[in-house]
C-alpha cells in the first residue's frame, strides 16, 4: 500500500514537473514570439541614438537621455518608474584631437586619434617629442629611462586574432590602453599613443577608459586607428627620429549629480524578492552608442512591453535598470548596489556586449545556482542558446557579487563588437533588428523563469 | 594472466583514444589559428566580388570567375586544379525593369521592382491591368477566374517573425516566388508581382529563381521591394480600382558551356576516397554575390590553403569544388553528380548560406553516420559550434543523397541572410572577415576528421 502511495505521488511530482516544463516552454515561445513580432526597442534605439547621440555621463546629452528613459519605461507599461541619484565624473573632451606624425625629413602626416577618456589635455601648444613603439610592457621595461624619458610611448599590441571570443584579445589589449599612460610615466615619457582596441583594420580610433596612479605624474593619452597604427609603425621602422605632434584639450571638471532609471513589474506573490534586469544608459561622446550600449537599454525595457502586453504577473518583481556612468566610473552601478537597503535580489541580468546574436549567458554565481540554470538549458535550445559555460556578467551588476548576488551576462557572438566598440562607427546601422529583439527575449525568460520559481 | 593482457590492452586502446582525440583536437586549434591568422579568404572575396559582379550562369561575368577560381586555387596551393564541363541554361534581364502604381485617380508612383530568375519579359509596352492582393494560394484559389481574369495578382506574404531560424520563414514564403506566376496563370491572370524574400523593410527588390508549369501559360513576373509592397498594399486597400503597369526586357537564351571548378589535396593512404567541399560560384546578376556565395567559394578554397600551409596530409583526398549555376538551374551540382564515376565519395560539405557565425552542421545522412559525426561535438565546442541537429546541406551537394552520400551544410546564424539576399546589397561590406574565417576554419575542420577517420 505504502509502495502503490509512494508510487502515486512519485508520478504526481513527474506530472507536476512535466505540466511545469511545458507550461515554462509554451511562456518562452510566447514571449519570444511577442518580441519578435510586436517589440518597439529597435524602433527605441533609434529614439535614442539620433536624440541622444554622446550620452557621456555628466553631459547634456545624458541628462536627456535620462529623461527619454524614464519617459520610455512608462511607455512600456511599467508599474512604477523612479529615478535613483548618481554623483557622476564629469570628463569633457573639448576641441577635437590632433594627432601628426612628423617624419624625419620634416613631411607631416596627420592620422585619426581621440583623447582616451578621464585623461589629461595637452598644453594648448601641444606635444611635439620623439616616439618609441613597444609592444607590450615588458618590452618597455626593457628600454628603462634612458630610452624613453622625454618621448611619446606608442603601445602597438594588435588583437590577437587567434582567440575565438574577441573579448578575450580585448582583455589581454586592454590594459595598454588602462595602464598605459602611468606605465610610460614611470620611465619619464611625455605622452602615450595606443593602438585601437579592435578587430577592424580601418580609420576610427576607440576611445575608451584610462586611469591614473596616484604616484605618477599624468601624462596626455590618446587611441590611434588601425590603420594609423600601421603606418606609423612602419614609418618608425624605417627612420627612429620620427617624431609626433599631439594635442588634446579633454578635462575632469567636478563631479554632478545624473540619474539610474528605474521601471517595475511588480512581483505577485513576492514583491519583495528582485531580479534586476539592465544595461547602460551612458556612452562614450564620440559615438552614437548603439550597441554599446543603448541595445542594453531598449532590450531591458522592452521586457516590461513583452510582459505587459502578454498579461504576464510573475511571481517576483522584475526590476530594469538604465545604468548611468557604466564608461568611466561605473558610478551608477556602484551606488546601485551600496543602497540594496535589505532588499532580497534573487539575480541580476545584464546586456552590454553589442545587439548581436545570443548564445548563452554567463553565470557568476555559486555552483549550485549555476547547475539550477543549467537545467534551464533545453528550454532555451529551440532559441540557439547553448553556451552557460563561462562567468562573464556586466560591469554594472558587477558590484552585487559581493553580497552572492548570483549575475548573468547575456552572452552574444562577439566577432563584430569591437569592430565599432567606443567609435563612432557605433551607430544604429550596424544593429540587426532581430538580433537586438532575440536577446531581450532571451533575457525576458530568464527573468521569467528565476521570477517564477526562484533561484 | 590473461586478464591482466586484456587490462593492458584496454589501457592501450585508450590511451590510444585519448591520444586520437588529443591529436584531432591540436589539429582543429592549428586550423583555426592559421585561418584566423594568415588567411586570404577575405581579400579573395573583395577581389571576386568586384572583379566578377552578376556573375550568373552563361555571362561574361561567370565566364571570368571561372579563370578567377582555377587561378586562386592554384595560388591556394593544390596538388591539382581542372575544370568539369557543364551546360547551363542563359537567362538575361535586358534593360532594368519598370513598376508604376497607378491610383484610380491617375497619379502614378514607380516602385523597387526587378523581374524574377528564368522568366519572360512583357511585351516591349509593358502590361497595364488592374491589381489583386492575394496572401496565399487559398485566397488566390477562393477568387477563381471570375476575379483573377485579366488581372496581375500580387502575391503579398510577409516572412513569418516568429520563426528563429530565418529559413524556415523563406521555406514557408517562397513558393509564392517560385509557383506564383503559374497558379495565376491558372485562373487567367496576365502577370505576377511578389513581396520580396526578406525580413528586411527596405527599397530592395530580391529576385530568385521561378518555374513555369508546362501546362499554363508563361507570365512576366517581378518582386516587389517591402517598403513597396507596403505601400501597393495601402493604396489597394484604400481603392480596388488601382492599376498597376510592368514592363520587363528577360529572356531564355540557349545553354551554353561553363564549368564547375575543381581543385584536390590528394589523400595520402586513400586518395580514392573523396571528401566534397564546395559552394557556387554563381550569383545573381543584380548583385556582387559576397554572401551568397562568394563567401562559400573563398571559404572552400581558403581550405586548401590553410591545409597547405599547415603541411597537413590528410588520409583521404579533399576536392574542393567552385560549382556552376546553383541560382536557376543547378546544372553543376547535377552535372557532378551524373559523373561520380564509381568514385567512392566518403562525404560532401556546402556552405551556401551566407558568411555567418558558423553554430553547427546540418547532417543529411543516415542516423548511423550523423551519430559518427555527433561524437565529435566536443571538439566542435570551443569553436562555438554546438548544432547537429537538422538535415539541411546545400542545393549543389544535394544531388549526390540518392547515393547515400552523407550530405552536410555549413549551418550559421540565419538572422541577417536574408537582408541581402539576391538583392544589389548583397555586398562585401555586409561581410564580418572573422565570420567568414570561422566558417572556412570549421568546414575545414570538419573535413579533416573525415579525411583521417572515414564516415
Amino acid at each position: 500500500m505504502l509502495r502503490n502511495l509512494s508510487a502515486l505521488i512519485a508520478l504526481f511530482l513527474v506530472s507536476l514537473t512535466t505540466y511545469a516544463q511545458i507550461s515554462d516552454s509554451v511562456a518562452l515561445r510566447s514571449i519570444y514570439s511577442e518580441t519578435l513580432e510586436n517589440s518597439k526597442a529597435y524602433n527605441w534605439l533609434r529614439d535614442l541614438t539620433t536624440t541622444c547621440p554622446g550620452r557621456l555621463a555628466g553631459s547634456d546629452a545624458a541628462a536627456k537621455a535620462v529623461e527619454w528613459a524614464k519617459k520610455t519605461m512608462i511607455e512600456a507599461g511599467a508599474d512604477s518608474v523612479y529615478l535613483q541619484e548618481v554623483m557622476v565624473p564629469h570628463w569633457v573632451r573639448g576641441a577635437k584631437e590632433t594627432g601628426t606624425i612628423i617624419e624625419a625629413n620634416g613631411k607631416k602626416q596627420s592620422v585619426p586619434v581621440i583623447a582616451l577618456g578621464n585623461s589629461v589635455g595637452t598644453p594648448k601648444e601641444g606635444i611635439t617629442a620623439n616616439i618609441i613603439e613597444v609592444h607590450n610592457f615588458d618590452e618597455l621595461k626593457a628600454l628603462g629611462t634612458e630610452k624613453v624619458k622625454g618621448k611619446i610611448v606608442f603601445y602597438n599590441h594588435p588583437f590577437d586574432e587567434k582567440f575565438i571570443n574577441t573579448f578575450e584579445a580585448y582583455g589581454e589589449a586592454v590594459e595598454y590602453r588602462w595602464a598605459g599612460p602611468s606605465e610610460a610615466a614611470r620611465y619619464g615619457a611625455v605622452g602615450t599613443i595606443v593602438r585601437s582596441m579592435t578587430n577592424a583594420q580601418d580609420d576610427f580610433p576607440h576611445t575608451g577608459a584610462m586611469h591614473y596612479y596616484d604616484s605618477l605624474p599624468k601624462l596626455p593619452c590618446i587611441a590611434i586607428s588601425t590603420n594609423g597604427a600601421n603606418l606609423l609603425s612602419s614609418i618608425i621602422r624605417a627612420n627612429k627620429e620620427t617624431k609626433f605632434y599631439m594635442q588634446t584639450n579633454c578635462q575632469m571638471l567636478d563631479s554632478v549629480k545624473s540619474y539610474n532609471v528605474i521601471g517595475e513589474i511588480f512581483g505577485k506573490s513576492k514583491r519583495d524578492e528582485v531580479i534586476v534586469v539592465g544595461g547602460h544608459l551612458d556612452s562614450w561622446d564620440n559615438c552614437s552608442g548603439a550597441h554599446d550600449d543603448g541595445a542594453g537599454v531598449v532590450q531591458s525595457i522592452e521586457i516590461l512591453r513583452t510582459m505587459k502586453a502578454l498579461k504576464m504577473t510573475p511571481e517576483r518583481t522584475i526590476r530594469v535598470i538604465a545604468f548611468m556612468n557604466e564608461e568611466n566610473g561605473a558610478k551608477g552601478g556602484k551606488t546601485y548596489a551600496a543602497n540594496l537597503n535589505g532588499e532580497k535580489h534573487v539575480a541580476a541580468i545584464e546586456s552590454d556586449a553589442g545587439a548581436f546574436l545570443p548564445v548563452g549567458f554567463g553565470l557568476n554565481m555559486k555552483e549550485e545556482k549555476r547547475e539550477l540554470i543549467r537545467k534551464w538549458i533545453p528550454l532555451f535550445r529551440p532559441y540557439g542558446l547553448w553556451n552557460f559555460d563561462n562567468d562573464g556578467d556586466g560591469t554594472d551588476i558587477s558590484f552585487m557579487e559581493k553580497y552572492d548576488i548570483p549575475c548573468i551576462g547575456l552572452n552574444v557572438n562577439s566577432q563584430r563588437y569591437f569592430d565599432y566598440h567606443h567609435a563612432a562607427s557605433d551607430t544604429i546601422d550596424k544593429v540587426n533588428k532581430r538580433e537586438l529583439l532575440l536577446g531581450s527575449a532571451s533575457m525576458a525568460a530568464l527573468a521569467y523563469l528565476i521570477a517564477m520559481h526562484g533561484l
